[in-house]
């Protein structure tokens, strides 16, 4: 199965070449080549591979489909079948060697792709699309045979989109629609298609690329692609597995960079929906935590519903970015008001309080016993006369306000239709969002279908939380894209001289000892206590002297772990005498449960803290990825810890502490000081240059607990676990 | 603001006489009255006050609408108007005293009901409504306003719907839609327009109860008599603020025993919505959590949006119950089988994997290479012939299935509209749950507006997360219904000794020494340390003779709180001297704190084991309130915490520790014991039975920490705060 584990291939078995530069400490690539899928989606030229004419087979459909596809945009389409003379009336060649000309595109509806592909290169045809299924997503057999066609096709030079994939990308787009567009990938043509309907409201979809069990061709192509293209104003992706980390974290950096948002459904909540995918379309799900991470930290907009992908990629593509942060929320009822505030300002919205001279000017249409301060209540009667345009254009012009949200909960035509018409029209006057939420459950009234969705300038929903949660992240995505800065620049390129002592200490297959972990951190500039490693009592006495009482004494040796549990620490010794008794206790104990030690490591007693815990563990999907949370017993029944795929800069290693519930911990409470999270920060960013210069050569890496000490005192790791590859 | 404080009247000023046995240990009622609305909502008579026929005046058109309401449902009408002779050819009334009969209900249309009342209770008129706003809604003087309102109306034995209220109890109800229906209460009658709308999707709404601002009929009073009446299938609500915390639980206890779901919206997740909410019907919203709470006691089912509600109420009104929870998901595409389930799974749903009997009995008709172990893929073929219904059946026939689910994400017509019409089909001939979910994001295809929503025995819904909240509902309302035992049944209604005790300590406006709150809870049967409060050196020697070393010892006082930070803790003293030496530190740290002490308290040192809190707090809206929390630091940075209103079983004080986020530490972390969880909640229900007990006299109550020893071994309140009303 392609994209099992995560890789140190280019994203994509293109062309260019790429010079040391290109690549990461751990040799991953910092950059990726936008495929060029012009000639994809608009060939000049098109063969047809097992076209066919004759009735009742499903290849004749799809040809006939083809074939009207190639009038509506123009290309030559050339039958290949070497049964037959014609197809359709079309000249048909008996294989693509015989094509009269170089043809862009080749549509493959033969069974068994692979013998094709070859010719196919010959022939230079640029790109192929193969539909048959039976590959990766039927299990072992078939990814192995996928892991052929995909081995064929990256010699080739050629680009395949598939296998498993069908007709989406040659659908006919609506071409009267203008302004910016959706472009839509799907691993599910069916899930697609209520992206696709959208055009018949209006919305204006721009491409579609079903990309099947991605072989070659894969989301993160697709979107790098899309990102590049001007009419696209939002990418929607119904995803289920995404087949490298690297590559989709790469494209997901390019649409940021360009500011285009990328919206997507990412199945794999639950490990039932991880598995179903997985047998759909044969892709690794990846860790959910993990891939929410990587979405937070690219931008990308993660939705569950695909209600919530239409709703929420059309208002990203066609609305001007903010000029304020204000919601005003207006409607013909306190009510609506009420409730539909409480629910944008539980989902994080602001909805500011109006200027009392701005409320003035609204009580001038506006009763005074109505609440105008946001959410503002016109009562009802103001929209059916000249007063309800007067009131749009009023809050429009307030510059607290960057977005007007119109609840019209009921269809109550003396007044709704009069207030739709007025929103449309003050719509078209200004570069600020106007949402209406139409709460009818029945959507064919006149001023929803007309009025409202024939308004490009309207975002027109159907739920308040769709429309809530949409805004939220349109003013999100503008925040994030005007911030964006690509942790790609920054990544280290070169090993350090802490990469070496690091490896020196490494056993390939072991666990580390708790002694030569800590060592690794050293290496890295993490503190750890005094420490001296004894093998006999009086050397302990020694080693005491030296780290400085009182001293905590625990068993080292590789593969031990549960330390505290076994009795293997003794911590608080004041006197070599205490000393010499913890030895003997400890030896005793380790002989007693046959346990191997290196020695006893005699520490330094460091004050109290709070405890927390930073790691390393490795995702399939991503590979290394670092994890930051509270420890003790509340990393045990809390899992209170927050995760983050290198590369990363230090603004979301500070993000990911502002995420953990217990984040308060660190500010002091019960009369503790503050902790010193700036060290706490450093560690964390020390820990992420391990990952990614150790790479999958360190399989695990636990700091547990990390001391962070008060403000301007640092912080210590005073335990550590590593597990080498 | 009536309802500002929870209060000891019955529910409703109905006639009623109660004895003793009608109220709680508190005085509070255990029984509510339902009010006999039948003539409210199917009135024979009716006047019109303040009824006009002069064009354009407001009341011209309520009065035109209130006539062809009457003459549909047959009432006879009545003007009322003392400046004309007829309205619209009506025989008008120059007052109620003059009416011909006596009236059933009158419809006050005039701007100041309050003189119109008392000729309205004069001439036996059962129930009025009123339309005029200006009351609790916008301020201090229109609350004092209602006030008198209210007490004119209590008077009066007639009852009252408003002010602030609409016409929409006389809206026009289909009367050809059968089966259970919708009954409705909003207190925005703007805010139920898209619910109304539902008959024309062929949803029957039976009843419309529009509260406004409560005066008298509260939404309580219509959730009673909804919940007997036989052709409501489920109450739906929207409702701004609750006037009475008890009155509410008692209706929603009578739902809850006659098994009619009540699905609501609560405006006031945040303090914004509530502070709006406060605005426009002058009601307070409570304290969210608390309401949280009361709705899971007994059954209430909250959701956020209107869609929700709809979609919510709908199913529940008309679905039979499950017999089993098993949940089948089937599709025409692996990938909406994966998605659909993926969300059903996280949102708590149960999609069980089906036999091998019944898989091989699928693949008869669905190819072998497709997944119907479930979700359920058919590939999309089968749908098209006979295949399709003979599926569906062989689904609805296994016992293991409760729910079978077909999303259908895009319209696709060769497929999508046998499908639909298979599944009406086959909805016809079982009781089991049938539900699509039509993805269209256009909603006019004749599969959806004809096939589907013609059928009332289908659940149809538009996206994938309103059907699964709703099902998720569903099927946790019925195993709620089947389980559910009123704990009004058991609420205490006699004064304990321990009251009688605990009385004895309170002094009111105080807040309790440690050693006062502790002798209250003994006096409750709650374990505290052994302990002695002393007032000299000498006396705490004695005094840690008697208790047993070692001893803890702290500054005892009214007013006295942060003990610790204070220093004014000392433990593990286990020598006279040692105690000594405390009592005189600690009295000397008080001296120059400038504490006030009533002494020091002597204590036994209790072992180690979960802290936790239990405490007593006073909610505006529901009375006293129960909380159990994680103690410690975790309480102060996690806030982790549940809370009930009394009255509530010992199965909702489990409940409770479950909810709790750090419910594992109870279980035993890191190798420490279970913790005593019978003790834990023997405490919690005591402190509720304090609670009952000492009511608003309590204003507070905080054991913190309850320490919770090992299995068998009990609780101990550590230490605890009381503070008296």
């Amino acid at each position: 199965m392609l994209g099992s584990t995560y890789s140190t291939r280019s994203p994509g078995p293109g062309p260019a070449a790429r010079g040391a530069s290109d690549t990461d400490v751990g040799g991953r690539p910092l950059h990726n080549t936008v495929p060029d899928l012009d000639r994809f989606f608009r060939p000049e030229t098109v063969a047809v591979v097992g076209a066919s004419d004759t009735e009742g087979r499903p290849n004749t459909g799809i040809t006939r489909q083809l074939i009207a596809w190639s009038q509506r945009v123009g290309a030559r389409l050339f039958p290949v079948n070497p049964g037959r003379e014609t197809v359709f009336d079309l000249p048909c060649y008996a294989s693509v060697t015989d094509l009269p000309e170089t043809v862009d595109l080749a549509v493959l509806l033969v069974g068994d792709p692979l013998p094709v592909i070859e010719q196919l290169a010959e022939a230079k045809v640029r790109f192929a699309v193969a539909f048959a299924s039976g590959f990766a997503e039927t299990g072992e057999e078939g990814a192995a045979a996928q892991t052929r066609l995909a081995e064929v096709v990256a010699a080739s030079g050629m680009r395949l989109l598939g296998p498993n994939t069908n007709l989406n990308a040659f659908e006919k787009f609506r071409d009267d629609l203008t302004g910016p567009a959706i472009a839509l990938i799907t691993q599910s043509g069916h899930q697609g298609r209520p992206l696709y309907t959208l055009q018949e409201l209006g919305i204006r979809i721009s491409h579609w690329a079903p990309t099947g069990n991605e072989a070659d061709l894969e989301t993160a192509d697709f979107i790098s692609y899309f990102a590049e293209q001007p009419e696209v104003g939002a990418i929607a992706a119904y995803v289920e597995g995404l087949r490298d980390g690297r590559s989709f974290t790469l494209a997901a950096d390019r649409a940021a960079r360009n500011k285009v948002p990328v919206v997507m459904v990412k199945v794999g909540r639950t490990e039932t929906g991880a598995r179903m995918a997985a047998s759909h379309t044969g892709k690794l799900t990846g860790s959910d935590a993990v891939v929410d991470a990587a979405f937070k930290q690219f931008g990308v907009i993660r939705v569950d519903g695909l209600d919530q992908l239409q709703d929420t990629a059309t208002l990203l593509a066609r609305a001007k970015p903010p000029t304020a942060d204000g919601v005003v929320v207006y409607s013909i009822s306190g009510g609506t008001g009420a409730h539909f505030s409480d629910l944008a300002t539980a989902a994080g919205l602001d909805i500011p309080r109006l200027s009392e001279a701005k409320q003035t000017e609204l009580h001038q249409w506006i009763p005074d016993y109505l609440n105008v301060a946001n959410p503002i209540d016109n009562g009802g009667h103001p929209v059916g006369d000249w007063r309800g345009r007067k009131i749009i254009d009023a809050i429009l012009a307030d510059p607290s306000v960057g977005v007007l949200i119109c609840p019209i909960t009921g269809p109550f035509p003396p007044m709704s239709d009069k207030l739709a018409q007025d929103l449309a029209d003050a719509a078209e006057s200004t570069d600020k969002l106007v949402c209406v939420v139409w709460g009818s459950p029945l959507g064919t009234e006149d001023a929803y279908r007309t009025t409202l969705l024939g308004s490009s300038r309207l975002a027109t929903f159907r739920t308040f939380g769709n429309c809530i949660s949409a805004v939220k992240s349109y003013l999100d995505h503008h925040h994030f894209a005007a911030a964006y800065r690509s942790p790609f620049d920054d990544a280290p390129r070169t090993r350090s001289s802490s990469a070496r002592k690091a490896q020196a200490l490494m056993r390939a297959g072991h666990q580390l000892s708790e002694h030569a972990a800590k060592q690794m951190l050293r290496a890295y500039g993490i503190r750890v206590p005094r420490e001296q490693l004894v093998t006999s009592a009086a050397g302990s006495v020694r080693a005491a002297g030296l780290v400085g009482y009182p001293v905590v004494m625990k068993a080292s040796g590789a593969q031990l772990g549960h330390k505290t549990e076994l009795g293997l620490v003794k911590i608080g010794l004041t006197s070599a005498s205490q000393v010499r008794d913890a030895y003997r206790d400890l030896t005793d104990i380790a002989r007693y449960e046959g346990v191997e030690l290196d020695g006893i490591l005699v520490c330094q007693m460091v004050e109290r803290g709070v405890e927390m815990v930073v790691g390393v563990t490795q995702d399939p999907l991503f590979g290394p990825t670092v994890t930051v949370g509270l420890g003790g017993v509340l990393v045990e029944i809390l899992a209170d810890a927050a995760v983050r795929v290198p590369p990363f800069g230090e603004d979301m290693a500070r993000d990911m502490l502002g995420e953990l519930r217990g984040h308060r911990l660190l500010e002091g409470v019960r009369g503790a000081p503050p902790a010193d999270v700036d060290a706490l920060v450093d560690v964390v960013m020390r820990v992420q240059r391990m990952a990614m210069e150790l790479g999958g050569d360190l399989s695990e890496l636990d700091i547990n607990p990390l001391m962070v000490l008060p403000r301007g005192q640092g912080a210590v790791a005073l335990d550590a676990l590593a597990v080498c590859r």
